[in-house]
Parts: structure tokens; sequence; C-alpha cells
């Protein structure tokens, strides 16, 4: 594929230096690649280093986006020139649920061509492995961290289940995995299920989908501190 | 990783034959994978092949997902002596819209570990390159073929999207894309954000995002019988 001056969406690994979940095609244009907008510029180096790349770092033009859109706008003109440019997410996919999206958005305005690798998304790993409806889902990001707003929110996304069938997913700071499963524990019908996904594309991973009657009889305590990623259906 | 008795899912290209779509750690677990579940036999054994399963096709286990339940317990017996079964989708991602998510829910009842490969998903695609709101979002599946439903459905979306910024997320059937397009032109908002994510992952791909006022400039007729992925947001 040969492509000049458009916006290339690389992945990264969510599981730190796991360079094999990436697609190979991915890797492919990564290597042509000399020009990034990214999310943390350390994290990025890092990783476009453990792939291999075979232009040395410090060759490469790497701006970190920042709230100065005029510095971003400027970094960008290159695109007209024919250069391809980059955008890498602190992890995962760019442009799902991080500042990649504003650089997509910018491009097509500009009438730019935008074009998408293939790569690891908790999100998308969670859902498949949950074994609930993946034809009706939403992905809700982070619920409220005080608790009667969650019992609501909580309330809400069931009744979504219960009518339409649609699985809600949502996500949760590691350190109150505790607080949020027991709130599902007490807010949720005895018969709606929840899928866990914990420590997704690591060694350590556990994936589990059971009614909430049946949670109540699991130790919670493992989850402590551990990503996780929460789907009911 | 060494695995004993688990699901593996894993995803196939959604571009016919472009194995460099799938990620290497998928590949080389598919290797060491020689019993399988299936949503359609003949084009999954066209894919083992394509990525140079190193068993003959022949000796390989190979179901095919039916209406016959029995069948399908009986053939996944084997799991439970230590055999991994791997699950292939007829397209992308197994799990997502399609029959694997059926033995997924057996695993997790009968306590069977599962673990998701990562790989394509013109959903997740679609929405990386879209430019909208990856935070929240949902996807809808196919809307109906019925124009005053349609409308209606569209209607209800838009409304999600202006009081949440939940990005919705839907499909149609290729022949039907010149009509669900003029139904978005003359239902949605001027001010609505419309993608289109035609011909994904593959070297036609064309993804544009604007609204709905622009897109009343734009010829329609080229997305013809060719497969999309509509975001309004």
């Amino acid at each position: 594929m040969i492509l000049k001056g458009s916006i290339l969406l690389f992945p990264c690994p969510i599981s730190e230096g796991k360079t094999e979940s990436l697609s190979i095609e991915a890797i492919q244009l990564l290597h042509k690649t000399t020009t990034f907008v990214v999310e943390r510029a350390k994290t990025a180096r890092h990783f476009i280093k453990s792939i291999q790349h075979p232009t040395p770092i410090a060759q490469l033009q790497i701006l970190e986006i920042s709230d100065n859109k005029k510095e971003l706008e400027d970094f960008l003109q290159v695109i007209h020139h024919g250069t391809n440019i980059g955008v890498i997410s602190e992890a995962g996919c760019p442009g799902v649920a991080d500042p990649g999206a504003e650089v997509v958005a910018w491009a097509h305005k500009a009438g730019i061509r935008v074009i998408p690798f293939v790569g690891p998304s908790s999100i998308l790993l969670a859902l498949m492995a949950s074994g609930l409806n993946g034809q009706n889902f939403a992905f809700n990001g982070y619920l409220s961290n005080k608790k009667p707003e969650l019992i609501n929110h909580l309330k809400a996304l069931e009744v979504k289940v219960q009518k339409s069938g649609q699985t809600q997913i949502f996500m949760e700071t590691p350190y109150r995995n505790g607080f949020i499963i027991e709130t599902c524990l007490q807010t949720l019908n005895d018969q709606t299920r929840l899928s866990i996904a914990c420590d997704i594309n690591t060694p350590m991973e556990d994936i589990r989908q059971m009614r909430i009657v049946e949670w109540k009889k699991v130790k919670m305590g493992e989850y402590h501190k551990r990503p996780c990623i929460y789907l009911i259906g």
C-alpha cells in the first residue's frame, strides 16, 4: 500500500511490551512512518523502539498532544506536502477514549485521508469473551464514583439491558473495583448477567461471566487493583 | 503462553485473504490449535490454509455451528481432557454479532477459560477513524429496512447523541446504502455529524465524517453496493 499525506492510526499494546498483540500490517506501516502525534511522548518513544523502528528515535518527529491547538495544527501542515502522520495513544487504539480523536476530526475537516489499523482494544476483547449480546452494545466509559449516583446509573443500565437486550460496558479505576463490584451485587437483579474481564491480554487474564446470584458466592478480593472491564447483559 | 482446555477466540480478516491484518500472537496460537468450532466450515478452512497452518487441513477437527446443540456440546467435551478449541467467525472477531457467542456462553457456564485474541473489527476501525466520541458509543446492528420505522429509529438515535453525546453506530446491507443515506439526509438535523466508513481495511477504503448539511453536496452514487458502517455523533 502506498500512502501519501494521510493520518495513520496505530494501536499500541494494552499489556506493556506485548508487540505480538499488534497486527503485522500496522508494524510494517509504522516502520515507514517518521512523523507522529502522540498522547504521551515518553511511552510512544518506548513503544516505537520496542517494534524495532529502523530510524533512530532521535531523528523522528514526535509531537505530544497538548492544549496548544495552534502548535498541533502547525505540526500537521507537513501532511499537505505528502508526509504521513502516525497517531499513537497511551495504550490501545487511538481515537477511542483518547485525544487522538481531535487529530482525526481535524483531518476530516481538512479533507485528509484517515486510515485505522488493527490492534488491541480492551473493550472489544472484553465483549468478545463475555458471551453477551454483541449485536447491540454500548460503552459508557466511567460511571460515577459516588454511591447514590452509581446506584442510579447501574439501575438505568439494567433497564436498558431488559428493554432492548443491549449489553452495557463500563470501566472503573482498579483501586475502586471492590466498591463497584459490591454496588453491582447490591443493586442489580439476581438474574442479570455480569461479566468481569480482568488483566486483559496479559498472562494473568481472567474473564468470567455469570448471573449476579452466582457472583455473590465469589471471593471479590482477587480483583483488588487489577484493571477490569465490566459488562452487564 | 501454555494453554490447556481453553476456548480461543481467533479473529479472521474482514478483507478476504488479508492475513497481515491479524495479530502475530493470534497466528502463533492458531498454528498450535487443531480443533475448531466455526461459523462456516468452507471459509474457515480457506482461512486456516491462508495462514500456513502446519497441520494438513484434512487432519483438523472442524465443526460448523448449527442448530444442533447436542452435537456442539458433544464436540466441545474434548476440552475437559485439555484440548484447546478455537472459535472462528465468518469475518472479523468471533463473539461480536455472530454465533460464536453461544460457545463462549457455554464455556462460562462450564467454568472453562475463554481467551480473546486481537484482530480486525469493522465497528472498532470505523469508530477510531470517525473522529466522533469514543468515550461513549453504542452499536445498534441493522436498523429497519422500512422507511417509516427507519425514520423513527434515526430520530431516536439523534436524540441520544444530543442528550448524552453517545456516538451511534449502525450497519446496512450494501445494496441499500442509497436508501439509508438518503433517509439520513432527509431525517437528521443539518448540524448532526455523520461518518461513513466504506470498504474498511481494503485498498478502496474511504472514511469520511462531516455534518449532514455538507453531506448533501456529495454524490452518493459512489457508495453503491460497497459495505459501509455508519456513525452519527
